[in-house]
């Protein structure tokens, strides 16, 4: 466990998602410098809209990454987190409407997010990897083009179509502050999430992976548990290492973390319903990468399969990584 | 001015809008007691939307009290006074989609509005008139019946005619929390506000009239500056005291205050195209009214004819009511 005298080590987060959410919500009670970078390629839902009509940066990542990290009472993260579920309202979360008013009163959406961290009393920072208006693209196998994140998330097209590249339109750059974060940091923990919709587009933007590369930090990704259907299907651990790396670069990665045992069967059959299967553990590849693969129990308890915050943690910071 | 020691002062401001506002935010930097009953009759805009669609409480005067209290940053509230000016939130005040969020949740109108005042760090307490759900009603001199604040408010009828009788539809409760602070209470303010959009709607609710004419405080009420199109046109001073009288009871006020003083030419001009005009001081029938009528100068700087937030807590709290 990290006790480090004076020295407080910092982290930085790079994903989006639930998986982001997480990662920070388990290490918030560490003391740790935490800095979540987040990407802006989402473009569904309530973020979506609020993005088309308010030119806002997609609020909705960012709102679960400061929620995370909140110190405020449980009722404002309630209300921070809560969704319209009727009337012309319907579907908008109110922390996304919160960023919105304050993105229209400040005019900056850096600044905005700053100001929303202060008001939700947040412990660390949170970063859009870019403040650039961007739309995620994926080139699939067969030469189709597929615009727009929700798209890629949510495939219209023949899931079963692998992706062969994403690639941000317009390319854009990261900010001196994300880049300085990189830089600075003790550990870098990228993931889990879903791959090419929540982890590469933050790879994809100016700056960013080369200033990961050039980093003093320790680099962790922490593997997904189950595939996604339509970025994901049939994958392996050291696929997404494999996808990972044409993004990140080679072996800039020193270690991977993934899961390690069995879930509940009949679990297993409510996620095959959105064609999702757990992860396979092919410990026969792991020998053809330089780096380490440790593995842990690290999933919450059994209503979905997803990654345990406080596991997640305590196993982050047990003094393998720091 | 009031330095009672140890023995702070219970005020009681009953009104909603704009006037209750006023007099809140002066009031707010004095050592007082401060309790705003707030009028649910609003039912236009943003309000009104909200109403029908979430069954919340009129928000909107809720919110401009909580403001007028608030020791947050000023940041949090402009925030909460952010009104969407474009796009599908167009014409929501943020502040109403807060306190709808928070209903939501809370599944209860005077919590919610409690929970609110604590995000706010409001300095007093803001208290709905009534947790029923009304409309205001209007029967004008013709007999004609007005249903909604808001049609009385923006008249689409023929201005000229007189509102004869105004009344609740249904008939609602106060709350013990009202009445108690209205019987505990050192002083009372009434007003100023629209006479019978914003001020009279609080004593059609049962209860109401009744705690305010046995209470041991000074009851002040603080006349309009200007008349309003289609509630009181051509009004002077005594014509606000009469008709408040119906409805509160024969000499249940102690004090009114008045304004003195000549607004500026240009200004009455660009009034006057709200057909609004300075209501008549007509002293030669304020000795028919067994009440003081003071008056002073207590409008705000000349860009709108409106009372002074600042002259006005000093006036009230000068050692002449409490």
């Amino acid at each position: 466990m990290i006790e480090t005298k004076g020295n407080i080590k910092k982290i930085a987060v790079i994903g989006g998602g639930t998986g982001s959410y997480t990662v920070l919500k388990g290490l918030k009670n560490y003391p740790v410098h935490l800095s979540a970078i987040v990407s802006m390629a989402d473009d569904g839902g309530s973020t979506g809209k609020l993005r088309d009509e308010y030119g806002v940066l997609p609020p909705g990542d960012i709102r679960r990454c400061l929620v995370a990290l909140s110190d405020s009472s449980d009722l404002m993260k309630k209300l921070f987190e809560y969704r319209f579920s009727h009337g012309s309202l319907e579907g908008h979360s109110f922390g996304n409407l919160f960023l919105t008013a304050l993105k229209e009163i400040t005019r900056e959406d850096g600044l905005s997010i700053k100001e929303a961290g202060k008001i939700l009393k947040i412990r660390g920072k949170v970063l859009p990897v870019t403040l650039g208006n961007i739309k995620l693209c994926a080139e699939l196998e067969d030469g189709q083009l597929i615009i727009g994140e929700t798209k890629i998330d949510i495939p219209r097209h023949n899931s079963k179509l692998k992706i062969k590249k994403i690639f941000l339109y317009p390319e854009v750059d990261s900010t001196k502050e994300v880049l300085d974060v990189i830089s600075d940091a003790d550990l870098i923990i990228i993931g889990p999430g879903d791959l090419y919709t929540s982890i590469i587009p933050n790879f994809l933007v100016r700056g960013v992976s080369e200033a990961v590369a050039n980093s003093k930090a320790r680099k962790v990704y922490i593997c997904n548990l189950m595939t996604k259907n339509g970025e994901t299907n049939n994958f392996k651990v050291t696929d997404f290492v494999t996808e990972l790396e044409k993004y990140l670069g080679k072996e800039v990665i020193d270690t991977v973390i993934y899961n390690q045992g069995n879930y509940d069967e009949e679990l297993l059959n409510s996620y095959e319903l959105e064609k999702a299967y757990p992860v396979g553990m092919d410990k026969e590849n792991f020998s053809k990468f330089d780096m380490n693969f440790i593995s842990g129990d690290l999933t919450s308890a059994p209503v979905l399969i997803r990654h345990d915050s406080e596991k997640l943690a305590k196993f982050l910071l047990d003094g393998k990584l720091l």
